[in-house]
């Protein structure tokens, strides 16, 4: 399913390859998110002119509205939301941490009032598996539990045990149901936790590396904790992962960020950021983010940046700027798009860095660039 | 630049094509609106996917924000808005009617406090020449006054003067100024009121086409009045207009209205509806328009219309709604395009139908299941 194809010589970033039930994808990679069923503000075929390889949906949403069961019935996720490249599915648990209300964990699961009507529900390891496999996804995440930034050890070591017992559960309950997607079979990651200690980390790396799933990602990652600790998270998790599964950093981040996770041996990133920032109006570009907004640009005839697709470089940023003030919705189209493509860009140009074997050297001259602010 | 190709044996239905400097226009033909320099949530590329030959601008937004001199100062509305085929422009007239404050209308122009900031503004027939000229488009709208609906007869008298008055200092502005549009001239055409007075209307329409122009349009409809009044509001019209030159009824209108009035002669249309309705959840189908928030189609696999573009016809319209619901902007856009595309196939099915002799019965059957509601 996962085949590292190239090694950076003087990091831990790799080139590789995933074959999922709805084609292949070419790691390291970047996610769009599509949480509830359309990467916001997008339609699939910009999304295929994008590059996009892989788009996330979210599991807490979709079971919301329009309900799991609805999606199924209409044909699964890729056939109701007209994407036919692979989805990464995550297991709701995040979205009832970060959005739902009254929340109380128990062994059994999570009960909680959902964030529309205030209704309660409950989710459980096995309920997650199931609305997953209902909606057909290539990747599958496990049902974990998250701990806040920054929580008690011992909350941690407990958290960890709970995030452990219920990836048992996940596994029972898959090889029990054999989720498929479309033509494929469903893939299983599971969410490595321990928050800021070392050996909570490999603890729990361990434990799921023995139950044995298709890939690992890093969680419990971009919840507050400042920089260092997240890039301490994934140290302390890769040493513990196969070298022939894919490893994921969840959420994450800001475009130098992801490159300190490809050198730290992270293969793939999704994030919410480049589309909702670029509703706000900031755009990214190669000497950092740009508030289009900004008087300065009234009259600027340039693209976005000298590395925008032609969807977007055809406009000037006079223009986005006009667009966002009259408030026109084609503003938030043509910044969601430009962002997703700088991301979609940079691990694209990751990936051919590590194939050349100066990987170190793309990304130590991209931050520098990046981070001397020019543009404001 | 006007030349008509064909008529139809049995009405005033006539199909013809215009020559402008952006290219080339078939005629009958709906107009998208692009407000503020965006036709509403599409991007320049899904309007020629749509087959958009025209489309609008407003001269009293564009004017306000952000400006006509940065427009000009940034090669004119075509090069600012990415858009390389013709576009019309209206006075602003309309729009100080239906938008500002505190108007107050002299024989110089009208003063009023525009929508935006309140700040106190004077648009002249000059003004609006020139701010039209600054946009480059290809067919720039005399600058008219509006009586309401209803009006007193005296005041319709008055006002038809006045926007006679008003025609001849546009036309004294224009051999003076000879704007162009790119490579070639700006084209302008006078706007018949009346109201609903047969004798004025005659009246208008021979006083403009005294002054000749390149085009006219029959102004003071969609204010309200009844189906018809707008229908003789073009009758009364019509007839004193030259065969050899386009007509243009301005904001109009449904699709059996659109075609009765192609029946009467008429060439042009514009109007924000398509559009503004589809942002509130309104599709238009060959069976009638249909809201797709409705719990009906919760389930429904069906594109919105038989006749829908493949670009939204790959949706269903479950998925639609659920797009609806949960807020998504993507929902937004392909309503809006669907709309668009079924006005736009209204009036290239109307060409065909002329071409082929038999407009009147394509009008009768589209008019007749349309008028069923089947759908709802």
């Amino acid at each position: 399913m996962f085949e590292v194809l190239a090694r950076d010589p003087s990091c831990n970033a790799r080139r590789g390859r995933m074959e999922l039930a709805h084609g292949t994808v070419e790691t390291p990679i970047f996610m769009p998110v599509g949480t509830q069923g359309s990467v916001k503000t997008l339609h699939p075929d910009e999304l295929e002119l994008l590059g996009s390889q892989i788009i996330l949906g979210n599991t807490y949403h979709l079971w919301l509205r329009p309900g799991h069961e609805v999606i199924r019935d209409l044909g699964a996720l890729h056939k109701f939301a007209s994407w036919d490249r692979p989805i990464l599915t995550d297991s709701g648990g995040f979205q009832v941490w970060s959005l739902a209300k009254l929340r109380k964990i128990t062994d059994e699961g999570v009960r909680f009032q959902n964030h529309i009507d205030g209704s309660r529900m409950m989710l459980t390891p096995e309920l997650s598996m199931e609305i997953q496999a209902s909606l057909g996804s290539d990747i599958a995440m496990l049902f974990d539990e998250c701990p806040p930034y920054p929580c008690e050890r011992k909350y941690a070591e407990k958290s960890l045990d709970l995030t452990t017992r219920w990836a048992k559960r996940c596994k029972d309950w898959i090889e029990k149901n054999q989720p498929r997607s479309g033509e494929g079979i469903q893939r299983h990651f599971g969410i490595v936790q321990g928050s800021i200690w070392a050996d909570l980390r490999e603890k729990s790396a361990r434990e799921l590396v023995n139950l044995d799933f298709d890939g690992y990602a890093i969680g419990g990652v971009s919840v507050g904790e400042p920089e260092e600790e997240m890039m301490k998270a994934v140290e302390h998790s890769v040493p513990f992962l196969p070298e022939d599964k894919p490893r994921y950093a969840m959420g994450l981040g800001t475009p130098p960020q992801i490159l300190e996770m490809i050198g730290r041996g992270v293969d793939m990133f999704d994030c919410v950021m480049p589309t909702r920032v670029a509703r706000h109006g900031q755009a990214f570009t190669l000497d950092g983010p740009i508030h289009i907004k900004n008087l300065a640009y009234e009259r600027d005839e340039r693209p976005i940046c000298e590395s925008s697709h032609p969807h977007v470089a055809r406009f000037s940023r006079a223009y986005i700027r006009h667009l966002f003030r009259a408030g026109e919705i084609l503003a938030l189209r043509l910044l969601s798009f430009h962002n997703l493509h700088f991301f979609l860009r940079l691990t694209a140009n990751a990936r051919q860095a590590i194939s050349e074997g100066n990987f170190l050297e793309f990304k130590e001259s991209f931050i520098r660039r990046y981070t001397q602010a020019k543009s404001e």
